[in-house]
């Protein structure tokens, strides 16, 4: 049989470059053959720590999940792809049945396929078959890295749309970290007015105010509440995203917002029960969104970038070969040389 | 001058039947002689405890704001009005000129002038003036009782509206007091499906029955988290109204919703901040909404009631006179005899 | 090859039951033997005029697509269902992938497979095999006859969500048709306060009162508009429906809503184009909507009829078994005997 | 009594520079010296027609509705506001009490007073007395031309608000003249993927490419339709908004819009009523909105330019000192020498 290479992940730090099964498309599929895939933190806690919640690494997997290629066969019944369309995967196929998928929220059925989530391999693969409807072709003047930061750009339209922001509305932003600057460049495309955003580093604040933070707080020296309630004369934020994913973050959210503002968990914190300021949720009649991963947004992230609405590529700082997956791993988990989208080029 | 009567709250526990002034009216007001005034839970705690968080009885006042009564006068500016008219008074008005009067949210104001709390006097008395805006005619086959129930009436249709229910889905209410009850009858009238109720006592439960639950839930008895997973095979509620405010109820509310699912906190627990389970709320992506008294549903309330979409009447359990005001606090204080909602009957 | 009985569209006026083949299911379907199927006004229109707009039936054609029936085979990939289970069947299943499939509007799938619009069969047969994701089970309190009427009522009720109806809502509906019917029912377990229903006929106008209107207009005999502006004090209404499908009532539309109102196109006038009061509509800024068969409410239909909060069986007059489905469609085209849904009762 | 100058319209093309009375505030208002007033269509209708509808000027008026100015005294119960103060002002005020104020949708109240809407005088004149909750404060870097455009800008929120847009969504509007250019201010501020704009005229079309336009069509040359369907493979456009304001692009706009697409009329064609493809509509089950005017935005157009996210510089082609008022307007009128939007500069 066929083979092809893989970077598998054996266990905690332990991924090889080793040769997988040709993959074979179904009724429906599409193959396609690996450009850019991106290292995305849970990518990176996978290959530390070798689980994610009840998720764990049982046998060799192969990682990544943020994917883009080019299409080099599809299955008789495809219609809308031919050999040699440039595409964006969104890594997460669903049951097409179930309640969820049938209201537009997908992204909570139960029946997910989802790359890179034990025991689903991922994308640092030569090839890989996928359902051409979650398969998406990237304009012309789009790049495969650019096809690769749909997912997390995905993600932040996915929580900018659920917070009902209005443009012109001004938002606080917690934690510049790569979800923290997929979610401002969303937000800002979306029309955000005035865009505060809060970390305790100046490197990725930096990065932030590039990417159109109108204010930067380092929380670190600054009290973030002080802040925005100089700023706004005590009446607070009427949107709130809390990308931090820290127990002290999350519980601020209420106190950030105004009354009747809207407050967005991104971020997941490390715990998973804290205090919460609740009455102070309800005295201000907040609306709380939670977000899990996102649905029906990968059309509209390829339209942002390719009518220059998003700049997105200022968030790729490394790129590495197939052969230097382990580095590239590495690097993202360091964040060396400030690094926020490190991109593994298959090919390279 | 000339004087009128009304109960004034000297203190804890001292309500007493004294003479107060005529009140004048102003522009854009009305003058109502008071008939039937509810008594709500948050005149009994300032009854018995002086105050409700920072809002402290310092001086003497009058309780009751949930009022009704027939116009007497009528400012010149005020033309949709005319002496005779019975009405519903909806008992805080606002600015309405700040971001919230503007867009829809006059709950939110901060300059509201709301009765029955501290300082502004409330309804036990003669005589109210009130700006026409903030009163509303009763048609002719709704009593004025009916006319003193839309204030707790307003409170569930918030609730509701805020949960965005849809017609047929099923809910569930945590809570059987006088909210979790106007809470139901305004799901029912909104067209919820399943309507399932939980408490810890069965005589609130019964009424919740009568009021058209479809299935109730002694929590005392039962444990309502595996009675709603064994109804939904695990799935959870798509809508879930928190009205007993209690921590523990509060707490469940994300175990009780489905993935998806909608969650209202309606009731104040004892304690302002306390362990909730976050994690599960975004992994759920649940939207959670406080709720903060309620705007623009009285002359919704009142269609309801006058249409007989909902039947409100076995809500008055007690009616009592002017001069009687110290039993009726104490009888729904103590919720003597079932009771659920106790009326003033001003001329009683 | 095993064979069975249905009622076989051959041409204008000529329904045969014949013999046809025994259906096989697929991967995903479950097969269903009909019990009850309702005729509904294309089912009369195809069986008398051999076409509706561009779709024309051409080859012999099974009628009937409200349809609930007992499940007695399920494919080995469905879990859900098994042999005895009693289901209502949404008569259009859809591709499951485009865009409208996945953002929860799938009733605009261009790819839909619906019956009894030519070429695909009907349900009055007595047997059919159907994707397991479009049938839904009955509860026990439920009938076969209820079953069937789950698919107009599904159009009322899309018809009502789409109007955003919030609970306690004065409507007008114009037309009391079977469609102007359930739009009735679904209203008015949605919530809506007045409810006034506008049509020709008396016994159509005596059949909305029955079934919840609380003002019914004979427009043969009054002026709707000068009714409504009366009851209004000149505003008009805040929800309009047009059921009718007529030139002047949808005309009417505009100058029947208050302004900011909404309106829902439901009926089909028999002209394509015709004269409308556009600059009313912007003036007055209200928002339009049409309506296309339904999506994702069939749960919710049946959750409403089971709890009680509709009550759908006056609409049923008339039933026919499968050998009288001639009859059945001409009672149906007559409206003989004040016929308003008429049944064929598959086995009767 | 003290006088200040002003343009007064006393009649067709008779527009003088005059004395009249010097502004006294009252209670809630504050007293703004005029320095940037826009000229807008309605200005120059009612300058060269008399009237618009039924609005017809019968005595001197002053015109001019888009302003922007300084605070010079405020009334004693105005907080937050002091002399100094740089502001734009929202032109039209409400009675603040009725159910469309009440809701937050104030531009439908009845009782609003709007400047140069006979009888009411506009804002050609050194000093207008207005109230402060429909004033808005400048940030620094704004400009009094800035402000001035708030009102058309304001026009284009409320549009694309109403459309719904989500943020990627390609979009088409009909008519590039100032209100189709606010319109796409408005729209790509919000995030609008593709933005095509048809118009007959090569100079507006080169403006609206100028600001952000992705495509745009002649449709002098081109057929509107025909370029729409080869570019979406004859799906239609998700949102499409038509500003033209003539009859055959407000028909167009039901052909042009996706299955499932929303239609914004904001344009008001020169007759009541004509034949719409209604039965089209219904078909593809659109959503239609009208627009009139605009409620709650001036803070969030100011968010907008203020933060960069939209450059509304452009717009201003000409600018002439309030003794040169029928110089502007008749700029204005003949759009000569590529006028977009006239600038009355009071002081100048």
């Amino acid at each position: 049989m066929k083979k092809i290479k893989a970077a598998v992940m054996h266990g905690i730090n332990d991924v090889r470059v080793e040769d997988v099964d040709f993959p074979q498309i179904k009724a429906g599929e599409v193959l396609i053959k690996m450009k850019s895939v991106g290292v995305c933190g849970s990518d990176v806690h996978y290959y530390k720590h070798g689980k994610i919640g009840s998720y764990v690494v049982n046998k060799p997997m192969i990682l990544g999940h943020e994917a883009a290629g080019e299409i080099v066969e599809v299955a008789a019944d495809v219609k809308n792809f031919k050999p040699g369309d440039r595409v964006a995967v969104e890594p997460g196929y669903t049951c097409r049945k179930c309640v969820y998928c049938k209201t537009g929220r997908y992204n909570l059925c139960p029946d997910v396929t989802f790359m890179a989530t034990p025991p689903i391999d991922g994308a640092y693969v030569e090839y890989v078959a996928w359902p051409a409807d979650f398969v998406f072709r990237l304009p012309d003047n789009m790049t495969y890295d650019h096809g690769a930061l749909m997912e997390p750009l995905a993600v932040g339209m996915h929580a900018v749309r659920r917070s009902r922001l209005k443009s012109g509305e001004p938002i606080i932003i917690l934690g510049a970290g790569t979800i923290g600057l997929v979610t401002l460049l969303a937000a800002k495309a979306a029309g955000a007015g005035e865009i505060i955003v809060a970390d305790l580093e100046d490197v990725r604040l930096n990065m932030a105010q590039k990417l159109g933070a109108t204010k930067i707080i380092n929380a670190s020296k600054e009290n973030t509440l002080e802040v925005v309630k100089d700023l706004t004369q005590g009446l607070g934020m009427e949107v709130v995203f809390e990308t931090a994913g820290s127990v002290p973050t999350t519980q601020q959210t209420i106190a950030l917002a105004a009354r009747g503002g809207r407050i967005v968990w991104v971020g997941l914190a490390g715990q998973d029960t804290f205090p919460m300021p609740v009455l102070a949720a309800i005295d201000k009649e907040v609306d709380i969104m939670g977000i899990f991963r996102y649905a029906n947004v990968y059309p509209y992230a390829i339209q942002l970038v390719s009518t220059g609405r998003i700049n997105i590529d200022p968030l790729v700082t490394h790129r590495y070969g197939l052969n230097q997956v382990t580095e590239a791993l590495n690097v993202a988990y360091e964040r060396r040389d400030g690094a926020v989208k490190v991109i593994v080029d298959i090919e390279g």
